[in-house]
């Protein structure tokens, strides 16, 4: 079974990098970039065949807040797909 | 407008983060973590309001191809929304 987490910096957060990427975008001649913000993307394979939806959402959700993200400064989202 | 480019490293390539998280995930005790790839996510604010889709897209790919994916090792995905 596979899942994706998707981490990113919570809207009132300064992103320097996405804004350096926006810069960089500018100096190679792409006009109208009005805005950048960078995320995490993780593709998870579980072995987990047989639990429950909501049980593998559960543990998505706790291996998000102690290890991919920081709940601090960043959102997270689970998606699993089949 | 808004789009997102979705940045991971090809099937074949590697990916030492991604087996470093799996190793932690273990380590802190999460079981049946069969494989875990990292990837970028990069939200970007268009000014193009009146320009056509397949531009906007071609725009988008141009980018990714020069600044936001190493087209050797990685391969990317667009997705424009509304």
């Amino acid at each position: 079974m596979k899942a994706t987490v998707t981490v990113e910096l919570k809207s009132g957060v300064l992103d320097p990098q996405g804004k350096a990427i926006q810069h960089s975008l500018e100096t190679l001649g792409f006009s109208g970039v009005e805005d950048v913000r960078v995320g995490k993307l993780f593709r998870i394979t579980l072995s987990h065949g047989s639990s429950a939806r909501a049980e593998l959402e559960s543990q998505l959700g706790q291996m998000s807040e102690k290890l991919l993200a920081n709940p601090i400064v960043e959102n997270y989202s689970v998606q699993i797909e089949d």
